[in-house]
């Protein structure tokens, strides 16, 4: 699909999926939103916690480091344990120190506070924030996410994910949001590929996607029609129709 | 978690990964039988439908093209239609021409005669396979996957991905699987965070990782611990026990 759209990447940081423990769920989410306000998904990237991969990644992902996308948001490693090293690690790849961010702090302790919850300093290493950052709420339990350079630094625990996801979104600059039309076909794709092909050349500004699926032993082919123009979308859709005798 | 094994990278190919459309089920798959196995699992990419995305991850995933990893695990655009790219870009990225594969051919065309299945061009498109390339059988619906370099190249759909993934295994070269400890706590992580740090630094060449849940509103945090000496990893959880009063 062409486009001018902003262009984007999620950065998963995360033994515990590398491992098989954990399926993550947040790179399905934030897929789906950032489709949905046409900012463009191109790559997702899990890495290990280790400090040398995470700088490596944010690197090669973020333009404004010389990496290949406009944004980059990522999940996971900025909990208060040993083994939290996001932080530091995006420190280093902006070249900035990390510092105790005395607003980070304040919105910490206010809840703490409410809580009963001791200061200790393991909870306050969440409060170390690269220089020149800037905080993303965190409206499930405190301790922020930020944003540095084109990269939105999250956390991995879904529901604090998504509650910083809903922080952020009304500060990213959204594209065009593509439009897209299904076609379920109760054939497999391979007897269909032929047409497809054909209306798919015809349509060169448009993505055509198919995707086979198994139901009750019997395949079939979901066919996507994805683009800028309802219009276009709405022709393409009536040509495959006719071609397939759909 | 030190370890001599051999280390890998699992490439998924599709835009409807990035879509939002589809949640990925391949890969937790294949981290869990990787990590079984004792292959280390390393680094998950989700790149486009893009010639030159699937080249250049090709590249720097699989060390027999100066990549960063010993094997390489592809799951997506293998099947008959147009936007089914991944074999010519696996032949560019090692340099090989795609040929029609007799051995390939052969085993579609038997299971087509079987199923009264005609064949056609599309069908054709899927036993192309780059030069010097070793198939992988797929006992589910026929077309092959195959293995190139350090890189096994599977389908996209689940039923058929897992098919192959049982024919490639026993191919691969193991190493030494993990042990893995899980502890269990009804303490945000932050409150444990100091007496993990400690074991965590008495232990260096385990991994302590911890996990934390929301549960009823109630946050827990679950302790795993991972080596390859059975014997250290449980001296490494009494440790855990005691300094944390379990």
């Amino acid at each position: 699909m062409q486009s001018d759209n902003p262009t984007a990447a999620i950065l998963l940081i995360g033994d515990e999926i590398l491992s098989g423990r954990t399926r993550d769920a947040n790179a399905h989410h934030l897929a789906g939103i950032l489709n949905a306000v046409g900012i463009d998904l191109r790559e997702i990237r899990v890495v290990a916690d280790d400090h040398d991969a995470i700088v490596a990644a944010i690197r090669a992902l973020d333009r404004h480091l010389g990496g290949a996308w406009d944004m980059v948001f990522s999940s996971g490693g900025i909990g208060p344990t040993h083994d939290d090293i996001t932080a530091d690690a995006v420190a280093d790849a902006y070249g900035v120190p990390l510092e105790m961010n005395a607003e980070a702090r304040r919105v910490m302790e206010e809840r703490w506070n409410r809580l009963g919850t001791p200061v200790t300093e393991s909870r306050l290493r969440m409060a170390r924030i690269p220089v020149g950052a800037r905080l993303i709420e965190n409206a499930e339990s405190a301790a922020p996410g930020f944003s540095i350079g084109g990269l939105h630094v999250m956390a991995g625990v879904p529901s604090v994910f998504r509650s910083m996801v809903e922080a952020l979104l009304p500060r990213l600059t959204p594209g065009r949001p593509p439009v897209s039309e299904t076609i379920r076909v109760d054939r497999p794709e391979s007897e269909i590929a032929d047409g497809l092909r054909e209306v798919a050349g015809a349509y060169p500004r448009l993505s055509l996607g198919s995707y086979p699926f198994a139901e009750g032993g019997r395949y079939g082919t979901n066919l996507v029609i994805r683009g800028l123009d309802a219009e276009e979308v709405a022709q393409a859709r009536a040509a495959l129709v006719a071609r397939l005798a759909l």
